[in-house]
């Protein structure tokens, strides 16, 4: 039997708050490189970190009815390449994505492969513009938001993989565009490099209260409102919605570690949606996996002529994963967080 | 000058919690009864008091950038009779609507009246279910909440003017129905006389998680779910939703009463329109105002042949108007309340 050393971080205890190093366990063991069918050998080289793994950590049922299981390998996106192989049309060297989580290496049937044509665009992409955030930025932008030239849209998490994007979607559809973010820097970004018409740096401002003068200051009022983040930010904004307002419900970064267990407390804002006969529409990237196709064809052509910015922010190492899924919800990054292998 | 005594309602102070004497004025004067062209005396016979008149008496902006100015008549609608023309086409014992609000008569414009055919159903539907609540529980329903045949829709303040009329609505599209309300009677009414699946008394539940419990042990999760109460019974419901549900936000009466200034707080849970990818809608029944048609076609030949239960609770009397303003929200009446002249 041929073998070879895999490591695998495995997922052993639920957070309650913050990830630290006991949530998980290293592991290195020896993996039977023997392959079946259509099976391959993948080496994995570039992990996404993403905060949705925060909410398969809920012990509420959430869009799963099941939480990750304990004791298992932490799931997640990679990009990977293929190391040996008996499967038809997979060749060693050839780029694919899997969903084989935090192990260094593992053998997979090409059914749980995705091919990546590395000349389309940075293998990396896959994880990022042209993968799931990409997806739910395009799909959640346009589908559930609806932007008309002219409008107003504000996006939370403006800095993040999935906000960095709106952003720039929202622009091209002739929007106005506000990106709420942590820190002057990734204000400065998103106005400088992003293309953002204001950017607002959320910690600058004590309350939900003084947060919504400034945004009414800036905007004068909201016609979408691309919600990645939750909790003050949300408070903030909703009061300023306009008649027939959409706010897209992508993500609620602000509650992962913690409130979907027990949920903080916040203002009750629904009558607001009953004055401006506006919409809240929660949606997820994989409802869109079919239409991929769409988001290739309209964005890679962007990506490969420079127009779309897909900030990319590396931590090397297959032992920072733990940290670096972590640091996500301290906002130390910006753009689309990776762990390079 | 021909004169008549009138009565009038004034909106004197700003409620901050429960509607006192104190907050209107009955005054009696002498209205001048020369008609100018196009002019008719009316006498009103039948008030709807209806909780968005609450919403109006905020001083933040609501669908209204104003409030109800304070020192003028209470605004809303009356059935009223015709009592001298000067109109063609409309004759002395003829029954309109207008908007004439918390007086005994007016002289008005015909643009500023709709006529009633009493032939067609009792004048008092005008206000119910031929007129504003019917347009909301109607169009609130199809146009927002989208029920098919065998899904769970959910009804709070499902004993009152709107809510009662969404619960047979709900029956007619096939749904399987809860309504909730405050009390044993009122729930018996529900199931036995509205034709609901399940009725929930709320009053009986100490907290939302209780309530949620039972909502879920009926109907196993929640398709559609018509909110007029807000608060508590939606903070109940909303963790219960399924996949792709409709949330329908047509009143927040448990807010009424001073929430809309300073909100309460209630638990963050927005998260679950994520994983369910579920929606909220706001709705305004003067957004259908334009296709009462189509209500008239459909409802009309239900109410007479006698198909839907239209309940109406008069108080008599229009000295009684600001408690009955106020009884809207202590729940002591049972479908339309309306105060006879």
């Amino acid at each position: 039997m041929t073998t070879i050393t895999q490591q695998q971080w495995i997922y052993r205890r639920q957070p309650s708050g913050q990830i630290t190093a006991g949530h998980y366990e290293l592991l290195a063991q020896q993996l039977d490189t023997t392959l079946g069918d259509a099976e391959v050998l993948i080496a994995s080289r570039w992990f996404s970190v993403d905060p949705y793994m925060r909410i398969g950590q809920s012990s509420k049922p959430t869009y799963d009815a099941e939480a990750h299981p304990l004791n298992t390998v932490q799931q997640g996106a990679v990009v990977a390449q293929v190391l040996a192989s008996n499967a038809a049309g997979f060749a060693i060297g050839d780029w694919v994505q899997s969903y084989t989580g935090w192990q260094t290496h593992a053998r997979v049937h090409t059914s749980g492969l995705k091919r990546i044509d590395p000349t389309l665009a940075p293998v990396t992409t896959a994880l990022g513009v042209l993968g799931m955030p990409g997806r739910t930025a395009w799909f959640g932008l346009t589908e559930s938001g609806k932007p008309h030239a002219g409008e107003v849209v504000v996006v939370s998490g403006a800095a993040g993989a999935v906000g960095s994007l709106v952003v720039q979607f929202a622009k091209r559809h002739g929007a106005r565009v506000l990106g709420i973010a942590g820190g002057p820097a990734k204000c400065d970004w998103l106005r400088d490099t992003l293309g953002a018409d204001w950017a607002i740096d959320y910690k600058a401002f004590a309350d939900a209260d003084a947060l919504g003068a400034e945004i009414k200051r800036l905007t004068g009022g909201v016609d979408v409102y691309f919600d990645n983040v939750g909790g003050m930010v949300t408070d903030a904004v909703i009061p300023l919605i306009n008649r027939r307002a959409r706010i897209v419900i992508c993500g609620q970064i602000s509650q992962y570690s913690g409130g979907l267990e027990t949920p903080e407390l916040g203002p009750r804002l629904l009558h607001h949606l009953l004055y401006q006969r506006a919409t809240i529409q929660g949606m997820l990237a994989r409802d869109y996996l079919h239409r991929m196709d769409e988001l290739v064809r309209i964005v890679a052509p962007w990506v490969r002529a420079g127009e779309i910015v897909f900030e990319e922010t590396v931590i090397d190492g297959f032992a920072q994963l733990p940290s670096a899924l972590n640091s996500l919800f301290t906002g130390e990054h910006r753009g689309k967080l990776l762990v390079k292998a």
